[in-house]
């Protein structure tokens, strides 16, 4: 070869991935960089980042593989953990996932790309089996209402505890648990209850009637399998003034008479066992069902049936004022997300299976737990719960432990229960096989003399006759249409072609960093060695876990420059909850029990203030100067005005406003000096690793969102991770659970997930990035977030003011366009932009957020110049066209931008009689002849919605007749 | 429960997965056996199958897993095999696959569940990619056309040799093969040559320049891994009158001068390195390219830009003509099919990659060798070849056996060749690790005084100086488009959209069986245990690959009634062509060499012919009567005259018409009482499984489709795997293969595929499938495949004419439907109607075969009554819309039919000036109002493109001019 010879490790193109991830190529960052008239991403950071904070100095991450490499160090950490059979239960069972759902959804980057379905018209395919979620949830709880899922079982009874406490009309602070809930239930209610003041009581249920008390948590079937009949009970409590919550099981029901039908306020559950891996304990959708009358106090999001500007049915998010984002510090919830990919995932089982399908498992698994019930009781042990739908707690006493042995060598993991006790609860993987081993175990001898068959025909029933299930369930169309997998592939297919997910187009949402979910990164959530997991299973089999969170906490610790991380909040807002009740605790350690108020600027998100008020802490709100900048002045002021109450700070950073504060360090000294402690939000963390670390710059707790910064992907509006980074003074707080010591710090708070590292499952995704980035990757995808944000902000200014910037005219990874001043001239409101970006094919930027009536857009360091590009051009096409409607040319009331977003049915009508044509409506760029999406729906009414509130699958007729 | 108590086996739920392949559930089998007439399955084969064949007692298949079982089953054998790090090359090399493509493509049933691009408007996708697999052998080739791939590179370079055998002018029969080409490549050439008369020599190409042939076979590089220049021995054997074949590397070629510009006439290979996993063998693509002047004699698939209806730019299978299936007994291929989804695989990496990254994975590959070779020489070992690319050959002597040792126990496989030499090759994956280990394997001790990083300056280059590639290649944006992995997610998705494939719709073409293909079958197909493993690594290292054959080979012989399996052929046609070598070298056997007459029914698929040519036999045909069945007098008639040379009859059984013939048992006999053996087309075996068996009612080999009946995907037109299944008698000549000795029998015909077990890599997909069907899963598929054709055929025979039918009035698992009259009446072309099913979102069935201006229509047991009402509404409506041609309500030549299919552009233009409405061009029935399929292209001219021949890419000009 003539050409210069390459050097070795050139060829070995080991930072292939990073050129992978991030969208532009050389000669593209070239081009943005001549564009903004610098000559060098180092020379972009100078002028962006304050020099004051400024750190880009090597940091040791001890990881840099190439994506072959890390795939191949990951199975090798993966084949660390045991996978056995855990009949261990507490809310957790083995599953079968289906594999067309598993293949076509889970895998599928149509289905986990997604965003939350904020812009309805663009997401009625995720929508619809949400709203089969919820039909499913009332279907067998017996309940009017149910939302679109919640983060798990645990911090779902905890939702349930204060909203009764909110709704209920009882004067009491007490609230009564009965100890047949599970104990990691029990533990996160305990940490929720404290800090609003709510009272607990753990006992047997059998007392509550009588008690005072504003509500009582039920479990049916209870944690020891036991199924009480708690008619007399919930009426009772009714009299006295009080709800009743009942955590339950989706399988049970479809034997058992639903709690709606006997008393029930709430009922909540996990819904895993439908078809979801255990993934150590996460991701999976809880359910929360309740009264139609609590509709506008219920926590997380509803799926709504509304109708289209055409009349047509069409779905979106119901009631959303309900929710904490809107309500601020008013908020009774921090729930600021679903688990769509899961709960979808759920539903989608329940399509599959249909009502007889799930009938005939639980039937199976009942049946076979009746006949292990026989053998153990055959063999002389003692069953402690009388009834029992799939789970036996059998006294074994002294041999307890031998038992458990016995069990481990033939590959199943049991329940360990205090005095003896052991539990055993099955599930649909579970045959004759695991029937005999337990026995065995039992026994202590292979050779016993019990027959599955012989004792299948004396094995009595362990229902209660009283509580069996006469109601039908799962009556929609929808769930009795996919029982064959071409079918199911088709409906699949059909509904993700309804969305946009980021396999389609860019979805530039400010703040929310919709950011390349790489292949490589996913693939090993469908590892049965990391998807098969219980999360309560003997530590000593998890070792490919305990490996993989170690370094996963090691790697955010130092992209963060924090002390210690804990991974177990398994959402942003559950990250800032749990470090407000860390700094709650370390004022309470310091005896500083007064230290109480949060202050939060203006243009915080709302959750913020919603999740300091849950932490029992009051807010005080900080002004913004002009630029979008906390406001110093005000920050030192009431600072000072709450010296001695001051608990500390609540800060993003970069600001909400897209924008590298210059004065930071000095706030976070301000705060400091008066004995506060500065909790940021990492929500914009994508703007600073290994360019910033909120530990050296003050933070000194945070949260990292990892469906954000670290890739993993947003699953249509979940799952989500927030694990929390400490500073070493308060890394003795980080959160503990009850049923894993190993986990959290000297003084732990109490747990905020059910799961000791909460979504575990999907913590494989933000590993995989880190290592396949390095430290040099990171960087390089921090530079060009901010590059990208940067020459989209100036090429859209041409027509759009950019509403903040930064000392040196630059925003950080994000800007604010300013798209007001189109309402203004021609009536187009932040609305239809958004609705004609639909017709460009584009999901919008964040609408409204921080500053009413604009547009937050941030590109992220995935997308290519091209398509950001076809963004830029699509935002000026439609600058261009509402002047149209300022000079005349089309009326206010029929333009193309009111008219948003053009269906397909409307486009190819026989009929056309609007001011502009179908090509202006249709393709406003040249693009769309080559790659047109259409929606489904046209643009929905939200309002009618809300006045007509339908949550429920509609019957199929509707849809008959609309396409009539 | 008040219901009766179900057995725990009905709850056990053992045959779900046989009710989710099944299309029609028990409500849908019964309404349609109603609609015959017919009160059960069982009435319905009683009906159909002919008593004299039927045979439904009680076979053991020792398989009946349900789906969660099958996939831990296989988990536990796929761990059985060993996965090595083979430097074995030969042909085959270590790949990385890059994740984005394994994801959206080979784990994507939108691109796997595709049929052969025969309907050019539904198949833009996956053409596009095609056309960049031509251009990217062209490149790299440096020859001017190339097909759209070949099973694999042994075949390829059999055809190569026939092909020059055909257009040269030579009239020698001599063909001279270099023994730098690899054994497996020789032993298939062998095969091929001897039928038709060719007579090999296999020795040094050195003197291959002055010896008269019609052509000669070189590789390049060489089998040792030598680099020879033959610019001055191409043009001696042309100055002779012969052509060069050349074997060679695509990897290789982005840095050598390529064979086009060094005088080839052929190149071949195998583009496995480009991203396609090892598979133990297959599937692969093989490229072909050769010069623009034999575009005619090509053999395979050629896809090609043409122009449709309105002009714009459009892909299509150019040159039909050529293809076997059209010439039949005049065909000089036999090749009915490509690897599509292999070949886009490998177009789609070199598009990730683009030319400098190949160059870089290229270079990086060679200087490791180079560095691995300075070592060696260090070490003291002599190397066989001087110059070299990625192999190098080395003299081991005595010493050879124990390197082996010590490199199997570094988890390494080298090459064992004879006279203690040891081949070495490198790939992308290699590293500096691999190398060390390669060092220490030769030099006995890990203790070695070599350094990687020292040894790369002083190592040399390969390379010849004279043969260093100057040439630029993949120049064309598809190749430098998508580098980063959101933009080739985005580039796949667009793909995808724009074709037809099982995920869509039913796609019921006659004689393909297009049903599920399920998840679960797929899933292990990517399983490293499987995907990873070389085909000619040691044999004890694939243990798992063994059992898997091995059952299969038994489950498929139960299923047969035959004595014998062999899975080695990879393609329907050429298990045809293994079955008639065979029943040749058993009339050889018994010394009646004289026997080469070939009876083959007019209404048989023409490949049957082509085969038999091929195999050096003469076809004689035998009519068929007026109801479509072999004219047994005249079958008499030619088997009594040609006695004494009949080596056989091919039949193909259910009919290619559809039928059940009654007197299959009799013609059977007929054959056989003329010392002739019968060879069966098992391309309609799904409607016998378990219902009658070839090998017990009279066939002796017969073929069976595993991408037919037994689940394997047809790939958008590939792979395919055609195992021969033989009586007692014929087994010994089962194929066999040199680098295997475990392969074949006793009298083992040469090999017909490169590996031993063709395309082992999805052979999981057939076991899968068996496996969960079990016998009576079997048994039930082909009851509701034979159903659902009648039940389509009854209700089709409304508007149109059954071609043919059986004794009762039955048809068999498929049907032919009379559209002539269309044609009579109102100038409705079967094409019109093929084109008007896409405007309704469906795949045309079978067009003109066997009866030209008819449609046969192959529904499966997959498909859900509602599917096929939906699909027979629709046939019904298009002989609807032609009455109102015939009544005059619409022009001849403007109505919906002709125009079919009707694009998005055409719908939604700005005018609209045709006798018929927008909404009756578009929305012919109402479910479309909900889920439309948009043709991207207008009808495509055919009689254009291969007038004006393009195979290459367009520039990308073209397509941005069309859509201005």
């Amino acid at each position: 070869m003539s050409e210069k010879r390459p050097s070795l490790s050139d060829l070995e193109s080991r930072s292939d991935f990073v050129r992978r991830h991030i969208g532009p190529g050389q000669e593209d960052i070239d081009a943005m960089l001549k564009e903004l008239g610098l000559t060098s991403l180092d020379a972009l950071i100078e002028r962006a980042v304050p020099e004051s904070i400024r750190d880009t100095s090597g940091l040791e991450l001890g990881a840099d593989f190439t994506e072959h490499e890390a795939l191949d160090y990951l199975r090798g950490v993966a084949r660390k953990n045991e996978v056995k059979t855990s009949l261990i239960g507490l809310g957790y069972h083995n599953t079968i996932v289906p594999p067309v759902i598993q293949r076509n959804v889970l895998e599928n980057p149509g289905w986990y790309t997604a965003y939350t379905p904020y812009q309805p018209e663009i997401s009625q395919g995720r929508m619809e089996t949400l709203l089969a979620f919820q039909q499913m949830t009332m279907d067998l709880t017996g309940m009017e209402l149910a939302n679109a899922s919640l983060l798990d079982e645990g911090t779902a009874a905890a939702e349930a505890m204060t909203m009764l406490h909110r709704v209920g009309k009882s004067k009491s602070e007490r609230f009564l648990v009965s100890d047949e809930v599970h104990p990691q239930t029990i533990a996160i209610m305990r940490t929720r209850a404290e800090p609003l003041g709510i009272e607990i009581e753990v006992g047997d249920a059998g007392g509550f009637g009588d008690a005072e008390c504003f509500g009582v948590m039920l479990q049916y079937p209870g944690t020891t399998g036991e199924i009480a009949d708690y008619r007399k009970l919930t009426e009772k409590v009714h009299a006295n003034g009080g709800m009743a919550a009942v955590a339950s099981d989706l399988l049970a029901l479809t034997l058992l008479t639903p709690p709606g039908e006997w008393g029930a306020d709430v009922v909540v559950g996990n819904s895993q066992r439908f078809g979801v891996p255990l993934g150590y304990g996460g991701p999976h959708a809880a359910f929360f069902a309740t009264h139609e009358r609590f509709k506008r106090s219920v926590p997380g999001r509803i799926i709504g049936v509304s109708i289209d500007r055409n009349e047509q049915p069409a779905l979106r998010m119901a009631l959303q004022t309900r929710e904490q984002h809107i309500r601020r510090e008013k908020a009774t919830s921090n729930i600021c997300t679903a688990q769509v990919l899961l709960a979808n995932m759920a539903a989608l089982y329940a399509c599959w299976h249909g009502p007889d399908g799930l009938t005939t498992i639980a039937r199976r698994v009942h049946r076979l737990t009746a006949i292990l019930a026989a053998g153990l009781e055959k063999l002389g042990f003692k069953r402690v719960n009388k009834h029992f739908f799939d789970t036996l707690t059998v006294e074994a006493g002294d041999v307890a432990e031998e038992v458990h042995q016995r069990a481990l060598n033939k590959d199943l993991n049991l329940r360990r229960m205090d005095g003896g006790r052991i539990g055993i609860a099955l599930d649909e993987t579970v045959g004759a096989e695991e029937i005999r081993a337990v026995w065995q175990a039992f026994a202590g001898t292979d050779n016993i003399d019990l027959s599955v068959n012989a004792l299948d025909s004396a094995a009595g029933d362990g229902l209660p006759q009283a509580l069996r299930r006469k109601s039908r369930f799962l009556t929609h169309e929808v769930f009795n249409s996919y029982h064959s997998e071409t079918e199911m592939m088709r409906y699949l297919r059909r509904l993700q072609a309804k969305d946009i997910a980021l396999d389609r187009s860019m979805i530039a949402l400010g703040s929310c960093t919709m950011k390349l979910n790489a292949a490589s990164e996913m693939m090993p959530v469908s590892w049965p060695e990391f998807a098969n997991m219980h999360p309560f299973c003997p530590r000593e089999q998890a070792r490919g876990y305990a490996q993989l969170t170690r370094e996963l906490e090691r790697m955010l610790a130092r992209l963060t420059g924090f002390h210690a991380v804990s991974l177990q909040p398994n959402s942003g807002a559950q990250g800032e909850y749990t470090g407000l009740l860390m700094i709650r605790a370390y004022h309470r350690k310091n005896g500083e029990t007064h230290r109480n108020i949060v202050l939060i600027p203006t243009s915080a998100h709302g959750t913020n203030p919603a999740s300091a008020k849950l932490a029992g802490c009051d807010v005080v709100l900080v002004e913004c100067d002009e630029n979008g900048n906390v406001d110093v002045e005000d920050l030192k002021d009431k600072t000072e005005r709450h010296r001695e109450e001051l608990a500390g700070l609540m800060i993003t950073y970069p600001s909400t406003h897209g924008v590298f504060e210059q004065e930071i360090r000095r706030i976070c000294e301000i705060v400091h000096d008066a004995g506060g402690q500065v909790y940021m939000d990492g929500a914009n963390l994508n703007a600073l690793l290994d360019v910033a670390f909120p530990g050296r710059f003050g933070a000194d707790v945070c949260h990292m969102n990892l469906h954000k910064t670290f890739c993993i992907p947003h699953g249509g509006g979940g799952p989500g991770v927030g694990p929390v980074g400490a500073a070493e003074h308060l890394a003795p707080f980080l959160p503990g659970h009850p049923l894993s010591p190993d986990v959290g710090g000297e003084h732990a708070i109490g747990p905020v997930s059910s799961a000791p590292w909460g979504s575990a499952g999907i913590l494989p995704i933000s590993w995989m990035y880190i290592t396949m980035m390095g430290v040099e990757g990171l960087q390089k995808a921090t530079q060009v977030a901010v590059l990208s944000a940067n020459y989209l902000a100036k090429r859209l200014n041409r027509d759009y003011d950019i509403l903040y910037t930064g000392k040196n005219g630059m925003v950080a990874h994000e800007c604010i366009v300013d798209t007001r001043p189109l309402k203004d001239d021609a009536g187009i409101s932040v609305d239809d932009i958004a609705k004609r970006l639909i017709d460009f094919g584009f999901h919008a930027p964040t609408m409204s957020f921080p500053v009413p009536g604009t547009l937050m857009i941030e590109p992220t360091e995935s997308e290519s110049k091209a398509e950001i590009d076809r963004f830029c051009e699509a935002m000026l096409q439609i600058r261009a066209e509402a002047r149209k409607v300022t000079e005349g040319e089309w009326p206010q009331d029929d333009n193309p931008l009111t008219n948003a977003p053009h269906t397909l049915a409307a486009v190819t009508a026989d009929t056309w009689s609007h001011a502009y044509s179908r090509q202006e409506a249709a393709y406003p760029s040249a693009y769309l002849m080559q790659d047109k999406y259409w929606a489904p729906v046209a643009r929905v009414d939200n309002v009618y919605g809300d006045r007509h509130l339908v949550c429920s699958c509609p019957p199929i007729e509707a849809y008959r007749e609309a396409a009539e």
